[in-house]
């Protein structure tokens, strides 16, 4: 494979590893020899229910799935799921309590107030969402509890479950299989795969029998968990080409070495950029250290027209993708798993190259 | 590309055309000289912003969509719209009226009842769904009509809007873009991409512009059709490859010449293949003369045994996916747009080459 592949540190869709890239090429010319690409097979043949299979024990190896969970392989994002998962499991009378870290899970809170009552436990808003809100225990049991585990805009992580609940609901949309993960915490922990487990148009979604089993009938037959687990994710057609890269980044997880080989390479990649940003003269940090993610790392010159000449210097050595949300403005690299270290290191090149070349302060 | 491809009759996900195939190789690897393949653009990039416009412009002047007309790219397939649309636009005062071909359009039904009346106007059960049902005009107004122009399954297909209605509704899964279409005689027009339109993971949902204003609001924001205009299909990480994929269809259907083009060469491969099975001492048509489908051929030996030994004796001379389908049994060969005129000659050829090796009947 010969092209000139750029250092992509996109928030989403993110990076590839060139391997996974490969294999996703050569399946869509032939699949496994059968003569019929990836994207032309239907989706009842064997090759692709085959497919589906290798794909959940996959999921189940690597996490070390209980019994009591299903895996499923499910379309519309995880905005689909800020819907589908109170839509399912909750009661008009049930109390839903959410950790607010930034606005994804801001939204989680407008689609869940549509079918139940809500209550914010903790916001990190009067601190710019530059740090982790503290939770003070609720004196009752939590029914519900919803957080995001990585936020991608302010570039914030839970080191752990934040507090215990009956469900815990966890959009792991930026983090899932970026480090080891205890399933048996969770009611449902969910994650779109086009950060770190693939390509857009699939997410996986990880949710306890009980509450597939406990959950609403009236609503729309797609809508239903019921309905995807009865049909082994594949009640109507599904995006089978975003299970095949699904199914393709697993693997190459498995030979990195799973998910403590995934967390070590994270880390490393990370505490690389933060001791950068730390000893800069320029550079400064968004997050407060304690609250810092491994793989969203949000920093900034203070300055726009600094931060502008600094993405146009990355660019210019093939560093790219390296703004920070359109809210939120500023600097961010994501460190998904696929990011290799070499982009990490020539990201920290680049910070060097910049200092250098205008000493601050930017003229 | 170097590949012993099959003749692939499957009914979806469907064939491509080899060039699309081929571009759709080189998008993964690099779109456009970007250095950064297709699947790892980000959704707000300046490159896939002009894809998603580029394939809506071309979406409009492929069938001459007017200016009150939305164009839509939406995930989770025709089975989502069997809900979304009646949950957007009807009162629980409203009566949709149902032309029932065949397990499609009763799925649809089915989801309907969770938001209004309804009324089944004409249904081809009593036929076993082999021909389409007479529908006599209610003498009242129709207020909405939901129809499937072609029924897989079955093999039937309707020549233009059975009867006019204030909102036409159309599931087109398995004939949008296959002939031409007056998309001002619909309300909402709507197919999942996978037949005749590129790969699993994306709908076209082309809706009239008053019934997204009059939309409920008190729904998921991902199911409100006013959210996906608002955000030109990008509100959430849209399945950016199967857009691409799209695009790169509508591109091939232009170079083509575009619907009349493709009505003709469909016109052409099912006349092909009903000349033969009618001329033919073993095959016999499911569906009735006038309500056959250019783009589902369903038939039969009549014989399970026989129907095997047809299909054991196709794949041996590369033909693939011409079982009927699970609920109907027989024999069954989509012919969308992709499939070309040289895998229809060899279907007759090796239905011709089965009348040889074994004169009727068989033991």
């Amino acid at each position: 494979m010969t092209t000139d592949r750029v250092f992509n540190f996109s928030a989403g869709p993110a990076v590839l590893p060139v391997e996974v890239v490969q294999e996703l090429r050569e399946g869509v010319l032939d699949l496994d020899s059968t003569g019929i690409g990836i994207l032309e097979h239907s989706h009842r043949s064997d090759v692709i229910v085959e497919l589906f299979q290798d794909t959940e024990l996959r999921v189940r190896t690597i996490a070390d799935v209980p019994d009591d969970y299903e895996v499923l392989f499910l379309s519309g994002g995880a905005s689909t799921q800020f819907f589908m998962v109170p839509m399912n499991v909750v009661d008009t009378s049930d109390l839903c309590e959410f950790v607010i870290t930034g606005p994804w899970s801001q939204k989680a809170l407008v689609e869940a107030q549509r079918f139940a009552a809500t209550r914010v436990i903790a916001s990190g808003a009067d601190d710019a969402f530059r740090r982790l809100p503290e939770i003070h225990r609720q004196s009752d049991i939590t029914t519900y509890l919803h957080y995001t585990s990585n936020e991608t805009i302010y570039g914030t992580q839970f080191r752990s479950v934040p507090m215990q609940a009956e469900i815990v609901v966890c959009d792991a949309c930026s983090d899932l299989f970026t480090r080891p993960i205890s399933i048996s915490e969770y009611g449902v922990v969910y994650a779109s795969a086009q950060k770190n487990l693939g390509v857009a148009g699939i997410s996986l979604v990880i949710i306890r029998k009980d509450l597939i089993e406990a959950g609403c009938y009236s609503i729309p037959a797609m809508l239903q968990y019921r309905t995807h687990r009865d049909a082994n994710s594949r009640f109507n057609t599904p995006p089978v080409f975003a299970v095949f890269a699904l199914n393709r980044m697993l693997r190459w997880i498995q030979r990195l070495g799973g998910l403590p080989a995934m967390a070590q390479r994270n880390r490393e990649k990370s505490e690389l950029l933060y001791q950068s940003i730390d000893s800069s003269q320029w550079f400064t940090g968004f997050a407060d250290s304690d609250s810092r993610s491994q793989v969203t790392v949000t920093f900034t010159t203070g300055q726009n027209a600094a931060d502008d000449r600094f993405v146009k210097l990355a660019q210019q050595n093939g560093l790219v993708n390296l703004r920070g949300h359109r809210s939120s403005g500023g600097l961010r690299a994501s460190l998904y798993n696929s990011v290799s270290i070499e982009a990490v290191e020539a990201l920290v090149a680049a910070m060097g190259e910049f200092e250098d070349l205008y000493p601050k302060p930017l003229q």
